[in-house]
């Protein structure tokens, strides 16, 4: 184990009241490229994407941006929209979450200012989306009225909410589905200590519905 | 939306002390061969899977399965090692869960007794994964005892959990995984209301760690 690490699922920490008051927000994400030439997708990704604005660390399963909620959703963005390729079926799988009472004042970017370095890159680069999202605000009985106040918010943002079991669908284009995202995140540090937005995009999937 | 639809993430139902008394668990995944021939490796495991044992609906995202916890489990975990090619780089996303205030008492499969299928046609087949998963009791203030609790089983299994941001690391044998996985579903719809299990096994990662 990392005696360094700090994170909700560590055992070791004395847990109730810690956590961090600190404004940092994190998400952990997987990128899969289905085609063989995955590794040179995900690296072109990578080199083209500003990650300037957020604390960053990759293992062999995942990465982790940490930062303020705005740069950590525009590098997340920007690495989605540069990992594109038309025809490439591709899913991002990952969570954004904040408040996790085991956090950590550490590992994180908090001195960033000014826009966000991405979205003006990648802006203008449109293409559908297909997404599923699950919510979980932790700690509070009333969970559930949470996640059916941003199972509204997709409803009126118009990216045509569907409820499957666990999860909700989504689907627009990828700005409109990455804003939505971002949203529910501003939404959720306003109002519950600590939550996950669990989510998957996916495009160019050979699977019609 | 689908009227017909039952899960946590949906806005027009009486949430509270609604769901189910049924014993229904459910996983929703995703595969992820890293391969251009990903088409004939996830219709080559489907074809191979007995999934004989539960309720399954699959979408452009995600295939579900519900039924009893045991049947559910056997199902997953025979799809995984029937997808695994020697050298091919593939995750497989999910969650299990029990418990949404929102379920229902359909699309399920209880009836279904005697021994899982899957097992004594996969139990042979053994290959190392590295997994990360990330427990979410929900509705709880004491929540992250309960992910305490689930450390220390992993430590006691030897599948070598090292906490990261937002999700613990463990790794192992496929089954000791597997195993471990459905012990932790095991001790939470004893020890919870609705939990939500998520997990990542990825197998043949090119990353050197």
């Amino acid at each position: 184990m990392q005696p360094e690490g700090c994170c909700c699922q560590r055992e070791d920490l004395p847990w109730a009241g810690r956590g961090t008051k600190l404004d940092i927000s994190g998400c952990r994400f997987s990128l899969y490229p289905m085609d063989s030439d995955f590794v040179s997708i995900i690296l072109n990704a990578l080199e083209k994407t500003d990650t300037s604005g957020v604390w960053s660390q990759s293992d062999a399963l995942s990465t982790v941006y940490r930062g303020k909620l705005a740069y950590v959703a525009d590098a997340v963005r920007g690495l989605f929209v540069n990992a594109f390729r038309p025809g490439v079926h591709m899913a991002l799988e990952g969570q954004f979450s904040k408040g996790c009472p085991g956090d950590c004042d550490g590992d994180s970017l908090l001195t960033r200012e000014g826009p966000v370095p991405n979205l003006p890159l990648v802006g203008e680069k449109h293409f559908p989306v297909q997404a599923k999202i699950a919510l979980y605000p932790m700690g509070i009985p009333d969970y559930i009225d949470k996640i059916a106040g941003v199972w509204r918010m997709a409803e009126k943002a118009r990216l045509n909410p569907v409820s499957i079991h666990y999860a909700t669908r989504i689907s627009g284009d990828v700005h409109e589905v990455f804003d939505y995202l971002e949203a529910v995140c501003r939404k959720m540090e306003a109002e519950v200590p600590h939550y996950i937005l669990c989510f998957t995009l996916s495009v160019n999937s050979p699977t019609q519905e």
